[in-house]
């Protein structure tokens, strides 16, 4: 069959076949099947979907497009976690230090920020030197010695994922949840977990707007991890405020490390130990969740986790003289004022991660540098009581369009009478 | 805007605004926007569709990405005729010399055969020398002298139309209506015409299979001929079984040469002189449609227009001894027999396209050259008797997959023991 018949197919609704979708992917990854093929293709399985088998199919056609990672000389589990993406989502630095301190191994491979959501790796490179593109050799040998390992993604690693990101991200196909599986999962099992813990946002700040689109993710995500045999655990959490105290790059870091040594955000640290107590049952470390929270926060209060997360930083590279000796690498700070009395009773999430983009935290396109020294505190919460001109965010920058990044965090604050029903942190487990 | 959210809008039902539309086109057209994003946008519309706003500002973004014809010279209205594609449509060919005949002046710009349906180029450029790339001083003279004048879709003429059309057939976006739309009347509009006939064909040979397609894609026509103020006549015509006697480009000319020296095929004739009609009512050239179609006889029994088809054969440098003298150009020929007695009840058009271009009628791809002097001569009509061995198909040619085709036109044709209900020519006029 030609390139356009798999098409048409998808496009009346049909299903399509194994053959059908490893022909399609090759071809693309070859240079044989266009990007206009393909992007049409997109479009098609936005409106007709792709059901479980095929959902599975396309993330092993795609993880077949490059290189796939094994660790046979480390016994046992290898777990991983990923996050759809937030604003203030930092758990990954906190957790993976965590989880490998309660005997878990990590490969993680983490993402860039995109759109108005912050990534581990930039906040990662805001040490100085820190590397996330790793030899084979190094890879194997920091995930031995640190219990974790930090990646980027390289180019020959699920690049028909890589390209088919930036193909749907400027084809309007993006929103589409067989798609989002696949391209989550691909990576995931390419990496050489076996098992994953799926921290799946809703909230303002998500992808997922609302509980019945993450319910669907999530089953997809699960119906795709049991045709791959990967131990999964999903769990829904609120991002309908930022998590945490800070955004941005160098402080979010700075926060992960003041959490690693007992100082953490309550909401913070009640997610990252759910995430790593998964991780930790997944691996097998422990029996029940309640032993496996436990540890969790015994590894941090006995700094073990702190100590791999430094010693990590020094495996990969990185200058931990800028994470024990803080520095102030902006020029210029500002604070936004409350404008009234009352209870915070929203914090659109969206418009503080698009402001954080205004003074440099983030891009507007692949192509942009960020300024990983700019950042904003968060200084209230949802529920919070205020008074009128008391602070609510502080900015730290060197440059950017502080106006529009103030207009932004000022109309992302709603300010109610009554004291607002909390959200929880954690809203479903599947 | 980017266009991404452009296609982001349509993809998610809105209407889009005449400027969206115009700079997507322009943008395409200019290599801003590439095949990816146009492919996916097309797509969303195959999904979500185009108002007649929306399809006539389309058409119009179309028409200004090349030239566009006016023949203010010649006075009065300016008319063409347009087929939807069939298998033996030889009906540009008569109706042309017919309706310059009568006084009609005819820009006719058309295509390629593709597909299984034949194409007007094709069947001119069987007569060696015959040019439809002309000059536009060329184009303005054979105009003036004959009444009508052929050409050929050259580079520059409506660019976004040649580029579109490419890309939908590669992307499984060519059954879209306002697509289909907006190809046909970008064209007509931009060779200058302001009235326009429509062959709207419907059955197996067609593209539009069934009655409500064809009435849909009539609606938009007629839609979109309104708001570019073009005078129209939709016309939706019975293609369950071939057109006139023979299929192939020589020889349909020459049955063409025939029909305008008094010797037609009845059902071609009477489509011919219905649509030639209107030509001459929409041109203000008679009142009436009674009046037309006697008009249009006359000019074939008087001769009139046969001398018009052998003047422009000369005029746009064919060698016209091919019309007055038949060539036999083939080495072989084969007949197709009846395997049973009875009644043809169906002569499957599709399946008869398709075997003549198995036998070099026509292309499979758009690279591949014809044999214009291959053929098929068909011997029998819907609801004609037959008796076993009685032969159904003539075949001509000179090389291909003989063997294929013999068994697809064995296929097309279904013989029944009662005499089965002939469908009109004709079956409705919008």
């Amino acid at each position: 069959m030609r390139a356009v018949d798999y098409i048409i197919k998808k496009r009346n609704g049909e299903k399509l076949q194994e053959q059908d979708i490893k022909e399609l992917i090759a071809g693309y990854v070859s240079g044989d099947i266009p990007d206009y093929q393909i992007s049409a293709f997109l479009m098609a399985v936005f409106f007709q979907g792709l059901d479980f088998e095929e959902t599975w199919q396309l993330t092993n056609a795609m993880i077949a497009s490059g290189i796939r990672f094994d660790f046979p000389e480390i016994e046992g589990i290898k777990v991983d976690k990923h996050s759809t993406g937030g604003v203030g989502d930092k758990v990954s630095l906190l957790l993976a230090p965590i989880a490998a301190a309660c005997g878990c191994k990590i490969p993680m491979m983490s993402g860039r920020g995109l759109g108005h959501t912050g990534g581990t790796l930039d906040k990662l490179e805001s040490v100085p030197g820190y590397r996330v593109f790793l030899t084979e050799g190094e890879v194997r040998k920091i995930l031995a010695d640190d219990g974790y390992v930090m990646m980027g993604q390289t180019e020959d690693f699920v690049p028909a994922d890589k390209r088919m990101y930036a193909l749907r991200d400027v084809t309007g196909t993006v929103e589409s949840i067989p798609l989002i599986t696949s391209s989550i999962m691909s990576k995931k099992i390419a990496e050489g977990s076996n098992a994953l813990v799926l921290d799946l946002k809703c909230g303002s700040g998500a992808f997922m707007k609302n509980i019945d689109d993450a319910k669907k993710l999530a089953e997809y995500i699960v119906g795709t991890a049991k045709a791959a045999g990967l131990k999964i655990k999903v769990v829904i959490s609120d991002m309908d405020q930022p998590l945490g105290r800070t955004i941005g790059n160098y402080n979010e870091l700075l926060e992960s490390a003041a959490a690693l040594q007992g100082n953490g955000d309550e909401r913070l640290m009640e997610l990252t130990y759910r995430l790593a107590g998964w991780m930790i049952v997944l691996s097998e470390k422990a029996a029940t969740m309640e032993e496996a929270v436990d540890m969790a926060k015994k590894a941090v209060a006995s700094g073990e986790a702190f100590k791999l997360f430094l010693q990590n930083i020094e495996h990969q590279d990185g200058d931990i003289d800028y994470v024990i000796n803080p520095k102030k690498l902006y020029k210029y700070s500002k604070t936004i004022y409350a404008q009234k009395n009352g209870y915070i009773e929203e914090i659109n999430s969206y418009d503080v991660g698009i402001a954080s983009i205004y003074i440099g935290c983030g891009r507007r396109t692949k192509e942009d540098t960020i300024d990983h020294y700019a950042g904003i505190e968060v200084l209230k919460k949802v529920g919070d009581s205020v008074v009128k001109d008391e602070p609510i965010f502080t900015l730290f920058y060197n440059e950017g369009d502080i106006e529009t990044a103030q207009k932004l965090l000022e109309k992302s604050i709603v300010i109610s009478d009554n004291k607002p029903k909390k959200n929880e942190i954690i809203y479903e487990e599947i």
